[in-house]
């Protein structure tokens, strides 16, 4: 079974009876605690702003198309306890302060950011065009507004797989790296998501599910790999060997890769991609052992304000995350330490991977082959005109 | 200051007296905990077999040259106790003893075997050439011979280093994947010998230290560049910097790497290298960029019985070492899981280097650039003739 990281359970449902559209908006948001995993799976239900703010800052959810959903349930959960006394402005306001406190959960997360505008959009919107509504109809649209962001990222992600999966081949062996997949996406992923679609029997179009595993890479410092790629893919019955970042390049001489996919942070204008760090060196290696390399993501990753790699940012993170074990997660436990005290760390977050060693970009409009300038901005554009 | 990984101590040294070569018989072999780096630096004394073959068998010493002279003073141990009324016949069964007892601790270990036997045969020529002669003669043959070994390693290590050394610029950056340092040797190492030698200032060759930084791959799974390798140049007051194995090619291509160097398991006659898993991808990252690529290893390396990489056994090893951590080191902590439990896991010790993508092997009798297997004939051949 494919991970649902999130999920709106209206109490109607909880309590047994049936989802209906109109009966919703009294509800919670039930995420899987990454934290817990690979050693349990635990789902917890925020009921407030405050606890989805700590699961946010936590790592509870993480994956920036996850946390931007998460976000945009919790301006539902802001306003459910007005009472009927208060107007539907007392209700904006009450949405602005929701939205700056879960801004702060995450400051980078671009997804966070358009979420929360979002729905806070949507509500402006309603009290604009009815000044005098019921309260009750504003949670309404606010749950609405998010509802609709939620499935649109289940659709982006089933759209890149469906893309994607021909790139799978029957009784084949693909890696990837870090985690691209339904933990990091309301829906079934993107990276992981053609995975999962090259997996799928499919009665109708009469396609049986191929057969192929999956290496992973551990993806180090954080181990999103071993942690929740070797974890999900495990999950939905998917053939998965773990192995060290080290250990690909051997892999691959050997032939036993026919394919990388790894997902996107940021794609420039010319295709350069920003991914997790070790994709960069992937890129090489599979470039030099003949490998096609992937990547998968929706058009929102295009910044095409960026001309080329040469000009995203690279994060550098804090040595702790190299040098302690456990990493990050349960941070109940101090890690233990692997290296001497006070050793110089370099720890990019991210490389850039260029466009010349990336065979196709996979988006969930259609695929970019060896994707330049203009062959993004047609795709793009072409999008934005059938919107 | 260059750790020194082991050391035999005479008891007189012990009490605070001069150690002198007739006198040294008794006393005992110091070695640095390899468990408890880079935490603690903790000394043991073994003073019988039982305690050497407890601390190899555990891992409190490591690497094949460290192993070898480990194991030869273990035979000084075994018949330091024999009293006076036992025949130096009796002090031959009890090396035999030892020497089996030593050989199980580590059963692939090439350096433990040849050692042991090495010193049983000097034991042997003695009494063959003196059947009356005293144990204490005996003894001592059996220390000269463990001395001699020792000696040897140290003088390997110094001349790969002074032979290498040459290869580190001033100003410059290298890289290093895994332990070929002190650690692993009794010496000075083999790779990090290169480092030492061009960190030295030498007044007589009026040499001045040169000015450079290490980077250190951390070295999964088994993290020897993280625990070791950086604990071993931080010690010698050389600047490091620690990385994730996935790091290195995106330092390479920022110009920030020079040149790499890295030890060897095993080199075949074609010059085709085996070393830690890891260093095959470094071989073609290093390519890619323009980055010189060195192995360094003493002659006794080279396996001519093996024409080239593709008939070099790979060994595999146990999942525990890459799910769960820490993944060796003190065994008293079960580690933490950092993978989905019955995950499947690909874990190759070792992988093989090509010897086109070597830019030169530093040896103990010199340099063999571009290797091939005519220079490496040249070279054995050269140095056995010289012997």
């Amino acid at each position: 079974m494919i991970a649902q990281t999130l999920k709106w359970i209206a109490l109607r449902q909880a309590q047994g009876g049936e989802q209906s559209r109109t009966s919703d908006i009294d509800g919670f948001l039930e995420l899987i605690d990454q934290r817990r995993l690979p050693a349990e799976l635990v789902k917890i239900q925020c009921r407030d702003v405050e606890q989805l703010y700590e699961a946010i800052k936590t790592l509870a959810v993480r994956g920036a198309p996850a946390i931007g959903v998460a976000a945009a349930y919790g301006l539902v959960l802001a306003i459910q306890n007005l009472d009927t006394r208060h107007s539907i402005l007392d209700a904006l306001e009450c949405l602005k302060k929701a939205s700056e406190k879960l801004s702060s959960s995450r400051p980078t997360a671009v997804n966070l950011f358009w979420a929360l505008d979002r729905v806070r959009k949507r509500a402006e919107e309603f009290v604009s065009a009815a000044p005098n509504g019921k309260l009750q109809a504003l949670r309404e649209a606010v749950l609405a507004e998010a509802n609709t962001i939620y499935l649109e990222d289940v659709d982006m992600c089933r759209r890149i797989g469906l893309n994607g999966e021909k790139f799978i081949k029957d009784g084949s062996a693909i890696l990837t790296h870090c985690n691209a997949g339904a933990l990091a996406t309301a829906g079934q992923g993107t990276a992981l998501s053609i995975v999962y679609e090259a997996n799928r029997r499919d009665g109708l179009r009469q396609k049986k599910a191929k057969k192929f595993k999956v290496y992973v890479d551990e993806t180090r410092p954080l181990l999103q790999g071993a942690r929740l790629t070797a974890w999900e893919l495990k999950q939905a019955g998917i053939e998965v060997i773990l192995i060290c970042d080290n250990m690909a390049g051997w892999l691959m001489k050997q032939g036993k890769i026919n394919a990388c996919f790894t997902g996107a942070d940021r794609i420039a204008a010319n295709g350069d991609t920003a991914n997790k760090i070790g994709t960069y060196s992937l890129s090489i290696l599979a470039g030099e052992h003949g490998v096609p390399f992937y990547i998968a993501a929706p058009l929102s990753t295009f910044d095409l304000s960026i001309k080329s790699g040469a000009e995203i940012p690279i994060e550098q993170r804090t040595a702790d995350e190299v040098v302690t074990f456990p990493p990050h997660g349960r941070r109940i436990n101090a890690g233990t330490r692997i290296a001497p005290d006070e050793i110089s760390v370099y720890n990019p977050a991210f490389d850039v991977t260029e466009a010349k060693d990336i065979t196709a970009i996979i988006t969930d409009k259609g695929v970019i082959e060896k994707p330049n300038a203009d062959k993004i901005l047609a795709l793009l554009g072409d999008a934005k005109t059938r919107k």
